[in-house]
């Protein structure tokens, strides 16, 4: 289970790896249910990017993996192209959305957008890293 | 303009008069164009109210209002009544929203949810009087 | 039919009535198709009626009827409650959308929300009395 | 901050060289929240296009980024190809929507649809150029 403190501390460590590139973040971490716990929009990270970080975090933990491999799986003629629209337009198909595990279970996920695919991915795997 | 740091020190006071009342609570403040800053759901509070406090938040700033007081001006038979039709859904009728101000100029809003509509209401008091 | 040139015409009106009145207004303009010709936001007019206008003016020439008249007729027991719930969310049941005739037949409306009923009523009126 | 009045300026020079090329088009603009401030549909101009002018502008202020540079990046394989499936149908992947700035600060974005790409890019660069 994660709190809110946890969500906290991996949400922190998300920003200071932001601060460390450069570039301004959306952060979402989102529940074992796929459901929001908390989210963060650093100051001048893109509006159109709240939606996608929300989103990327929930896609991970629907599907328990990392939208960066969901990306290569939903390519035209593979074996998920479709699955983007699903799910009432909540499936982010991009890099950036990571799930958080204990052990081997997954118990949420956190999602960032804001800048490019590794960026992005970076900055989502060291929040995930601080659970 | 209202910055992260001012959304997490509104969201820290609302936290904390969540606390006193013991009622878990959905935090969520917007920008001045009704787009989220920062959002929390305290341990335990509604699953449901994700939703309700991001829009409670927009829908204060989308009409520079309390949602407190668009709740009387929706009823039937009022002038607002079908306000909550509009915006796809995201117009809160309720209390628990309240405007943030810079001197008379709206800049943003803090939404609420979680409770009974006074307790959402006093957490957004509380929330709003620390910008 | 309703040109653009009409439609700014029409909204000129509406901006004049709305500054008198001294409440800024959103005012939009649709043809015989209740598609959007023009929309306009005067300076600290609500966001949340960018949406409301221009879905007022939608529900006046979809139904052909003044918006006023469908607040009366959609209330809770009346013959259209419920209308607000069809046409995804594009049914205004308040005051501020009014048909633009061209004799006996409707060629468009005009929609105005940013104030009171009575306000936005006023506003769309002096719009429609300009075509 | 983007005025009315500037929004009308902008609108004005958009209009001035889609007669020049002889092509009816949508132009919206949007302010810094990516909220509408006006949108006119030119005569004869498609009606498909004008949630497409208006989303155009959307996305242009949501990621500070010309839709035509989005073009390239969200082609399948590209870093944002998927990004079309966030925000609710409001990401326009097409040239056509342009960032307004104030020195380096985008404040705003035009939108344009009605022609063909470069026809759309070519009207709204007219447009921001007026700012």
């Amino acid at each position: 289970m994660i709190t809110l403190a946890d969500a906290r501390r991996i949400i922190a460590a998300a920003e200071k790896k932001a601060e460390e590139i450069k570039q301004p973040m959306n952060i979402a971490v989102v529940d074992a249910g796929a459901n929001l716990i908390a989210h963060v929009r650093m100051d001048d990270a893109w509006i159109g990017s709240i939606d996608i970080a929300i989103n990327k975090a929930f896609t991970s933990r629907a599907f328990d993996i990392d939208t960066k491999t969901l990306a290569t799986l939903s390519q035209p003629d593979d074996d998920f192209f479709g699955i983007q629209d699903s799910n009432h337009g909540r499936v982010m198909i991009f890099a950036g959305g990571i799930p958080i595990k204990k052990g081997r279970k997954v118990v949420g996920a956190i999602g960032v957008s804001g800048g490019k695919g590794k960026q992005d991915q970076a900055v989502a795997e060291a929040g995930a890293a601080a659970y």
